[in-house]
């Protein structure tokens, strides 16, 4: 079923879902889903309205120039999404297949409703794997160069990534840290999965500082890519038990279950238009 | 702060939100949470918003007149609750204390909102924890008794619930079957918390059920009570792990602490009018 | 690290654990895990010990002819599995792709600690997914056939697995019901993930059973098969939180991830002898 | 039942556990459970066994008496505890109830076997509560008193808490930092709740900092105290979920229940001797 999504962010104040739902309602519409978040804090409104396609009188352009008007007397930052219109999505990848391996079964099951460009990695192993999807596999080795070499593989990643428009980009472990230039391009649009519950053990092998800690649960974050390290706005996290008896092996183990269901759930969210960003924190729709 | 809680339960149509907001808005009602629900299988749909009440223009007798032509026009069912007017509870306990222990904890935290009448019970054992709540103690005993002295002790014990005239009333582990005339007479307004996860080990003894099963976790089910056992709207339910090596009385153990939690989930939602009823289940705006 | 791992049951009684660490002991056996659980109900005994094999100083073959006066004074039933040794696994599956996508993914990458000999399914569906892994898929139509042609279809199938010596058979969303002959053929060797949290909702349809009867979890379930449907001893369940916006069709999604988690988990305990039936249930050593 | 646990840290090396239960089945004892761990990083093995005391042939401290030979001869540090001899508990709180509530219920219920012997406060706000218990409110007012006077509440705290002769002292919700020499006189012996998921968020405010940084679940860690704050060996942890719609009080809301779950926890294997401290982490035979 084809569906229109609106979401909105503005200043609070009375009268905001009368006014949008009254439009839509003026219009045929007929609303699936609406959830909305008034933030104390900042005095922000964020609001998301799902509306069968086929109820509106009106075209999705035509919407968005009947809407304007509405939308600039609350100064709204706003976006309407058709799900006709699949979001492009360019995953990128290291060695490790877990992450990868999950979206695109999700993918190819019709889990995740996207259109999978390309898969970008900085090796080769996961080559074949993809390729059986007839997905195009981009390489841009990174290892081991000096840092001019380096800056030039970014700059090719950067131009192949580039190339296929990509909506929103999936870090899949992809275990290089991107330029800021890249981060800065593609803002709210860069979504990584990091391998501990942060804030807890950001940075570099997370699953041995937690086994040195002796933490008894151990967790995965997804969250958008600033260019701070491992502190953009989290999208979803989760956690699960370990014990005395688990060996950093078997915390990695455990812990690519865990890094998959997550950042499979926080893709999803973000593709189906549920995640506003507020600040460094996000509101999520789910 | 003082809030009105609108609920709203009609045939789904094109405007309903519109009107309603609008007509919020239009009284310069503030709002701080709306959900909502259209059922797909019934064809009903289902509204909660929260008001703070300082933001409407009206009373909450004034805001029930002038609603009233709107609810009629889609055909409402429907209420407006005021959190200045507290819902009366009265508990209904046998000899297990951990349910009534962790209701009454939260209610003098102040963490449920309510206001805890009587604890009425068919053994005299949690007589001196209640009474130290300052709360009234009563005892209707109906332990072994002939089928007609049985239905004499219902009928005191209907009397005595009656007299203190609850809103809700909670079974935290009252080991009696209840007439089918004491259901009747409160419709979706009396929760019971049952010891296991529904459907699964209806009737008695569950946990013993449970444990001969095998099964790997354990659980409680909080619903309204109806004249079918175990068998009324599911409100809330939890699980948790168990393994071989605990006994009938370790899932004992384990459960009671599922038990409290999902109850008192349940009551909090009840209370906050979070929990509309949908046939023969339950939508829950948590 | 090769290992080999000692599986015992016998009647309980003092000295079990002396008699058969001293006996390890006593040649040179280095402990890696040891696991005891004394069943009440059943006065069975039940224990798993894991040793390094480059620090006994016999060969497993010569370990069982050693070991056996000693299992018999104790009236043991008992093995010696060796991890060079991998397990012998087919998968039977049907159309859904979840579980065995999971599996094969697990088993490329080392998780699962076996050999998958071959895939066996009623329809074409997963033909290319299963040849890209280098594995046979074997193909036994049996979709709308009279009785007769039917049994035939069965005994082909029976005879196509048995051709492959499996030691465990998997039946990853396989959506036919066994003959009991298969069933008793491999007892306490068939794996089956069920769409439920059983005891509730056996038999067909448990989504929608579960979308009916309003609960707030959904489960599953990983079990012996035995030739009682849906009743064999439980080896791992788990359970996820829905709620009163998902249709039958999100219960399928949402279980699905289950599904794949909990039969996972379950293969792999089996495959480190870690499961021992106790009668109608398990002892998990996990 | 009366019971001995048997529990042991040692140098790993072949025999260990045969030794052990040898010696036990040697006076006749009926094994309930058994629990080891050979830890790589330290190259230490770690034992706990329980034993019924009826069948053992010995007292326990004639036990102990016959044990000491094989302790020397493997380098043990072992202790034999008799549940005929319950530990003594203090408990030191400030104002908030949620900890000391749960743990008191527990103990009245018989779930924490163990002697609560009194309770400690730089408050009054619970006196009546704890005296309702039939158990002795010791009050020691340490507000805002300059440093002088601060050095001597806490050594009238330390005086009253060892004139109790404490096994285990529990910091359930007690919000004042104890001096070292009170951390150090009772070693792997005070254990303490902290309201976060450490290594996250220690220090203040926990749930203030967790909602500045917006993540999506909280937890609660449960840990023995050191000199070093918030940093001690981790006993039990857990985490629940939120959402961008928690405040701060939500959050502290949910919180409690996260708290006093996981000290309860904590504290019950603490007593049952299931924790064994292994540097700056834990081993819990849970």
């Amino acid at each position: 079923m084809r569906r229109y999504v609106l979401t909105i962010t503005c200043p609070d104040r009375i009268g905001i879902v009368a006014a949008v739902t009254g439009f839509i309602a003026g219009h045929g519409g007929s609303v699936l889903e609406a959830a909305q978040h008034g933030d104390l804090s900042s005095g922000r409104f964020f609001l998301r309205i799902e509306v069968t396609a086929e109820s509106l009188d009106m075209a999705p352009d035509d919407f968005r120039t009947a809407f304007a008007p509405l939308a600039d007397e609350f100064a709204m930052t706003w976006q309407l999404s058709d799900s006709a219109e699949r979001k492009r999505v360019v995953i990128l990848v290291s060695r490790e297949e877990h992450c990868v391996a999950d979206l695109l079964y999700r993918y190819r099951s019709g889990d995740l409703e996207c259109e999978v460009v390309s898969v970008v990695s900085n090796h080769q192993d996961l080559r074949s794997f993809v390729e059986w999807h007839g997905l195009p596999y981009r390489w841009v080795p990174m290892g081991t160069e000096p840092a001019v070499r380096r800056a030039e593989s970014f700059a090719e990643l950067e131009r192949l990534v580039g190339a296929d428009r990509p909506d929103v980009i999936v870090l899949a472990r992809f275990m290089q840290i991107l330029p800021d230039s890249f981060c800065a391009a593609y803002p709210g649009r860069i979504i990584n999965i990091h391998h501990s519950f942060l804030p807890s053990f950001a940075g570099a092998r997370p699953y041995h500082q937690a086994f040195a800690r002796g933490v008894k649960l151990i967790g995965a974050t997804c969250h958008y890519v600033t260019p701070d390290l491992d502190a953009g706005p989290i999208i979803e996290q989760d956690t699960r038990r370990i014990d005395h008896a688990d060996s950093p092996d078997e915390l990695r183990r455990v812990g690519r279950d865990i890094e998959r269901t997550v950042l499979a759930r926080g893709l999803r969210w973000h593709l189906e238009d549920r995640v506003l960003v507020n600040g460094s924190k996000t509101v999520v729709f789910a």
